[in-house]
């Protein structure tokens, strides 16, 4: 029997590499994927905030709410 | 007995082909689903971002937060 | 004794008609009422979005998440 | 010893009634209450929208969904 | 051993009083609480919208949704 | 073993003593925390709301919806 | 078998450091990290709002509600 995919598994494949955070007030983070739960809360390593192209804060190790997400794909 | 269908059907029925997702800050994703949850979190395959037609960013394999979809339909 | 109507009757009663959707975000999407679910997910057959009573967009079948939903009135 | 009365008392106290339902986006929706739940979804028949004082557009049997509701007054 | 005192105590204290309840969206009602819940559904008696300290509109008895509610004051 | 502080603990710390709430639209409401809930609900005595430093409005005992509040700190 | 690490645990490394929280809407507060939960309902202890890395308010000991939490970061 095929077993579907879940969104989760997607962002486990992701795990330890170089993603893009967008959030709901536009902010776009970059960083290693270190952690997530159910909640689409994140924890990116070595992340910092960047706009249009270029880097307005380095941020070390952030804690993102899952709320205030929108999307997560591979920088 | 006739059996109603519900929602998530049609997103299961759409699983692997192409969709285009509307998020509520106006950002529209087009891409091949490839995992949903009861969230309604989720998954595309080379998924790009567009606007009025045109591609703004390649995405690759993007997660999308439930909660920040409006609508889901075929591409 | 009588049995007071519940708010998804109606809906229930909707099935298989031409229904009017109306979003959060002031779009308007008119198409056949497919499946519905408590969270108000909503999947519409043969779906156009129209503004000021023009076609926009032909979405085909439609998922249309429950909490971007103001109103579901008959077409 | 006293029974307090509870909030859903009193839309179950307008079934049948003419009222008015405030919207968050402003609208305001007119007509019969014809049912409700725990969640404030609302069923109002032979409904109309009127925007200062007057008729908009005739709605018939309309679902409202409760979040996007802020008031319930008598017509 | 002491007991420490709960928010909707605070409500209970002011059912049959006159009280203000202020809306997210700014909108102010004015009457006499007549039922709470735990969601903080709120319904008045003999309510009316201010605004500027004039009366904009007779209500009757209202039902307001609890999570349009900012704060709740004696009258 | 070390019992780690959590946040209510500083809500309870605080019972009884001048406080300062904000809340999501700018008001900012001051007054002695009488209590407080899980989902930090909050009942002020003596309360008062101010803007830049000023007195808008006395407000006696008031009722804060949780849900509405941003920050809490000492007055 | 490897045990990945969980949102949470990023900021219970971060207990008794000093953080920067930033709010959804636009405040950036900074402080000693004394206490979370799982709502991310979070204590700062000796906090401080920021603005473009001015100090506008010593804020002592602050409770911030979890739902208006975007990020925490190391100040």
């Amino acid at each position: 029997m095929e077993q579907h995919s879940r969104p989760l598994d997607a962002l486990n494949a992701a795990r330890g590499k170089q993603v893009i955070v967008n959030l709901k007030n536009g902010a776009m983070l970059t960083g290693k994927l270190k952690a997530f739960d159910i909640h689409i809360n994140v924890v990116l390593d070595e992340a910092k905030e960047t706009k249009d192209g270029e880097v307005k804060r380095q941020l070390g190790t952030v804690f993102i709410r899952g709320d205030t997400i929108t999307i997560i794909s591979p920088a």
